[in-house]
């Protein structure tokens, strides 16, 4: 009979993984406040090395907490983004709003000859001033909502920009850095990212600590 | 005024991320059917390294791909993981289920002594028989899978395990590997895994190519 040696309690598997990517990651770079946010995407992704990826515009942490405690919504590229916030840490039961799969989004699509996760934010109007907006998925929602600002579209709060992948991913965040037409952000460089890393930014933002 | 230079076809821009992970990804462990599963994970993680981390036991894509073709359900453990599948990549309009927020898992769990996400499967009862069952994110939820197989629970047809994480995710990949109680399966060793890469195996299992 085979017995299976391992930790069944949910928050002291968190607090020891957090530990060991404190023992482990080079988090010198960072003030205290990104140092909680990395922890937690290193966490979701499983890669310490990651960290070194990692780039907090000025201001970030502090824009998008503020935007969240004042009741902002969160706008996500991907569904998966979307379902990985943890509503329970939300604090003031922020909406999390991701109109990918609208049925209007085809249409914006071919009209505007980009993808659908582009056209999605088409949707988003107004309420884009002062929300987070966060993409983890579509290198192509970046680039249209770099293309909207610079078009003099509602500002966000803060910027989570972490697509993943290998066409345009790298280069959309590059362009983010370069210049988020004053917005706060957040990114990962080069391909790495992803929905999981998102949300687990998104996660730490909304409520410090475990 | 900033001109953004990027790729705006959905289509080409999958063809050309899976012929940089061809061209740039070592493959050569892998049967042809297992590289188109090993290349979409990559892309969901945008890491060619961690190709090297990827187990496909015998039979795993020939049985789980006949398990979806016959109508098996996919039963996940974590919602990301389910919210990942592209329903229209689906053989047979499979159920895609995820019983973690069902009402009755927290009693469950503290009944067993276990997390929310190992109590889920107990949820699942017969119908994993047959089943194609996906663990992306918790340990426990795999440890538990496999003290259940030890049992006597009933089979499921293939097991992708690829928990992420720093705390029993490679000790629960290592023990499926070691012992999967006859189910074929796949597996990421190490701390890799996660929401997105084991929705996008089951993606590849769902339909070959684009």
């Amino acid at each position: 009979m085979t017995a299976y040696d391992y930790i069944r309690d949910g928050n002291a598997i968190y607090e020891r993984s957090f530990a060991i990517i404190r023992a482990e990651a080079d988090l010198s770079r960072f003030s205290p406040p990104e140092a909680d946010v990395a922890i937690r995407m290193i966490h979701a992704c499983g890669d310490i090395e990651a960290a070194r990826q990692f780039v907090f515009g000025t201001g970030f942490v502090d824009a998008a907490r503020a935007a969240l405690a004042a009741g902002a919504p969160i706008f996500c590229d991907a569904e998966m983004v979307a379902r990985g916030v943890t509503r329970a840490r939300l604090p003031a039961e922020n909406e999390v709003i991701c109109t990918l799969r609208d049925p209007r989004t085809a249409e914006i699509a071919a009209s505007i000859g980009n993808t659908r996760s582009a056209a999605a934010l088409d949707l988003w109007g107004e309420r884009m001033a002062g929300a987070v907006v966060a993409v983890g998925n579509a290198p192509t929602a970046l680039f249209y909502l770099l293309e909207k600002l610079r078009d003099g579209a509602p500002k966000p709060a803060a910027i989570i920009g972490m697509p993943v992948g290998f066409v345009g991913a790298a280069e959309s965040k590059d362009a983010l850095a370069e210049n988020s037409y004053g917005v706060p952000f957040a990114i990962v460089r080069g391909r790495l990212g992803g929905s999981a890393m998102t949300a687990a930014c998104l996660n730490a933002l909304a409520r410090p600590g475990l």
